[in-house]
């Protein structure tokens, strides 16, 4: 399942569509898209309500029978408590987008939106470890503007994207939100550089999983919650 | 305002009055306790609705007239959307804490509960980079067990402590969870170290952003969000 | 193509079994093993020898269209120099183990043998990043006790790995060496926490990056070389 | 007391005059200058005589019952031995600075003056950790300049400040000096983003250890020295 | 001895040519050329050619009662493997040129060439813990351009090392190939910091450990090898 | 010159007697015992005291003509100053004995007295970047002890020392005080790894920089100082 945290259902579609290309034949693909929450997801409180959403919507996928989930949406909002919410693996975007630039490229460098959002990229970096191999720029533009494709923004990006290669030594470019899937083609094509987009790496990293029978550790961090959610005060 | 990120009006209570000790005699503190959501926060699932209930709270706060927050839950759940909801300066427990020991000792050592939760305080260590001297140890409580006082968990606490003292080279002791106030008098006698509780230390930090009428940037992770919450989907 | 390093056909067998069953069904997976070298890889001297077979596995596979490459030796020996020789992505073990680990548990531990060989280990760490996650264990055993299957070592190395669960606070275990996928099985068993092969890991991240048309990057470090090897002195 | 280690008395009064703003109404501040040493403290060689002068006003504060001092000084100057000689604690304007920016801000930078310093702020930035969210940035002005207040610098610091912003992602400044504090306002002003002098972050953070009983652990590093100084050679 | 990776006898004496004046007069120096291999090193697939003629060439060295080897080739391109061949000490004149430039200042940059070589001086960066410290830079030239002396590069390379001194605050510059020796004295003059030369450092931190009568550990990453090198398959 | 910081003059005499067994045959030794100051260097106090008579002794030896300098205290008192105060290069005990220690072992390990002076090591760990590399630790004897020979301490080192091969995965030792050349021998027969003397290891390093006519950088950190000293207050 392919959680999207916002209640934006095109870019659910968008995002879906763009992670297909990616699955494996016998992967079944299923978006979803927030209940409720916000419509996009880009500041700190944002995240709080998309967090929320995510949480709900893995309890979901649980009673329905998913197998794996990936959170579409930079940041990995809700990452932590999803994993605890799942029996099987839990992916996200930014992790899965991080890891897969480094399999390609000695340094890279994540090209996010808006510049708020930067702060998000650079605490996946802490959590990987990847900060000494990578850069975080940003185009000034809403997380909206992706929400039915993202080709308007490709001058952007790839304006941005030159300056990483040239000023930040970086060999790789990573798209720092969902639903920037139609870049990939014309921005490879443009910097002749790996360009990679975190939903499809997400998806494959969370089949490889699955093939190898992996889940969550349930040791500690990951341990099922005792509390499963409101209570009245 | 204190803001209790849990259900439970007794936590509440006890942190209050560890807090008041700490205050300066013109701080007006306030008790909060979350409306709805969880009674203790152990699991990322947790924290998720502590999450926001903080954002919840704080909210109720600005319209109060509130000039700044402690985010009473190790972990700091919450704290940077509440950051965007604040007018005033926001300080959460554990960065409060971490910082109040490094001004004491060269390396110290968190003594939280329950195991599973280490992962939150290693978390604020990378967030505040002092994770190169601090280490991290548990015991195995559940934080239920602290909603009317912690007396009773010194013996483990204490032998906790002390094994930083012998095997990490700790000079100080951060208590790792709210409502532990009660335990810094005897522990500090016991262990002949400083004993840092960190409601108290994110009390005094507060009232000295406000003395320098210091309040959160603006500029780009914390600017005011553009939606305030759920949308109907 | 699963690259052994090492001379010893029989490890290649044990190793391209423990791969199949974490394969798609649409992967065709090809064993390679040294023409000429050493018939295990634990020293750097070794690696010396184990880098130069894998360039001309790798230039073999080449001629051969082999579409993707997992570098099969903890340690991931001769890796860059088969990127640049490689039209499509090579995957070291040791990178897809620790990147997987990190998909699945907050920390984790590398089991290794033999305890010379924990540089190797530490040096991947410091390339991924992952040192501030994982701790490095090791067993007395040669690599050479594993060619033909592991089971005989499932009491040393979970000896080790209950240690690194107790002392070091992992929460899950990667087998720090090729030749142990027989013991996932059994270890997950005994210590209920996931256990990680690397060359399964690699091949689901190698089969993802196809899936996703990915391979390294020609920016500059993994560029092809002008040189292709010896040339009279 | 608010220790000066050089010995320009126009310096400890200005600096005094910017630290009450910040500290409490129960408060009484006094300043110290150094009464033998160095007019400015730049360069190394001016440490280790503005070190001296610390040890001596402490001891002479200890004299008097002082209850916790400031090192007015960018780079800490004099703090550990400090530490031992104050039977209450101490804090350094840097530390408290840094701290305080990061209760405040993602990414911070620092604006010090001149140049040749850049080190020591990077020393507090090694040993607080916070490197990874700070930058340093210098103007071309020497120490001596802001004697008798700065607002003259205000130009050469805003741009620097600017720079900052735009280049380093930085959402906060700190002014890298002692003897700023006019420029707080305007900078504030013109910037739009939080502006921190270290004397009044160091002030209210003093008070603050006070108010919490906490004085620098005895464990280790900062015992009591068994020699309080210079004996016959 | 001096190893010289490559199979270009006129870079080895170039390389013989620069350390002599640092070494003592009592030290007797041997260059080493290749007897197989590449003819520059630069891209890693140069690297694994290049380890197989240093583990050879210190093999040579051993029998023929070489005291301590340097290994002149940027990146240190087999030391590991070295180190367990060699009785007495082997130096990287990458580590060394760190190590030496740290001793100078507080900041440095290296300045390689080509690009692609960047990440060879990354590594050792990473592996020396001096990044926090450094940064790389590198001209557009082959290593090739240096086999007969570099004066002919004194114009670029000055521009970078300026570059470096003015964006980076570096303050001293490591020259980040073997065979620059000659442009030491006249960068010296231009840029006014110390312009470190690695093969001339390491050789005197060979003189150094042979003085102290040290040798490299046999504990454990370095101990003997069991296999010497190819066998049948 | 070897500079010993404290006033103990058979200190000076037992340093020097060991530093002369490493040094080259050309190079005249020079001891140079502290005038005034404290008998022994241990606590943050004494380091003060310490920086200024390294401070008078280099002064004293610049007008003597003295090429270059070596502080010989753990903990490199006062090198920063001595650098600005000296034509030729100073290198400091601690530093040399680090990276020394890394040019012969993955890992190594501090033994220094008395535990209290372990942040001194970890403060030069954290500039040199070594600390990945590098456990402190420490035997519960005072300096003093170590003034006329230290063989009587051989079994508490000794048994430290094994406890970080052990422990700690170290693989050479370094001996973290002045004034225990004499355990060198000792130590190395007892561990079989090497043990490294930082001294002796200074030494040797500065006639490295003499004999590359290098000395320390005057670009910004330790540029001449305008202000030599002490001016009336």
């Amino acid at each position: 399942m392919i959680v999207n945290p916002n209640t934006t259902a095109s870019m659910t579609r968008t995002v879906l569509e763009g992670a297909r290309s990616a699955a494996g034949p016998a992967t079944r693909l299923v978006g979803s898209t927030a209940a409720s929450g916000v419509d996009s997801v880009e500041s700190n409180t944002d995240e709080v309500y998309g967090a929320l959403a995510v949480l709900d919507q893995v309890r979901a996928g649980e009673a329905a029978g998913v197998d794996g989930y990936v959170v579409a949406c930079f940041g990995d909002t809700g990452l932590a408590a999803a994993r605890e919410a799942a029996r099987g693996p839990v992916v996200g975007m930014t992790e899965a987008a991080l890891f897969t630039a480094a399999l390609l490229a000695a340094r890279f460098s994540v090209v996010t939106l808006p510049p708020r959002t930067r702060e998000q990229s650079r605490r996946v970096l802490r959590e990987t470890g990847l900060a000494h191999r990578a850069t975080v720029r940003a185009i000034e533009e809403p997380v909206a503007e992706v929400h039915d494709g993202s080709l308007h923004l490709l001058g952007a990006v790839a304006a941005e994207a030159r300056a990483a290669l040239d000023a930040d030594a970086a060999e790789a470019i990573v798209l720092g939100c969902a639903g920037l899937a139609d870049l990939v083609g014309p921005l490879t094509e443009l910097l002749n550089v790996p360009v990679v987009e975190g939903v499809a790496a997400a998806v494959t990293m969370t089949e490889g999983l699955l093939a190898q029978n992996l889940s969550t550790s349930r040791a500690a961090t990951y341990a099922p919650p005792e509390r499963l959610g409101p209570v009245p005060a």
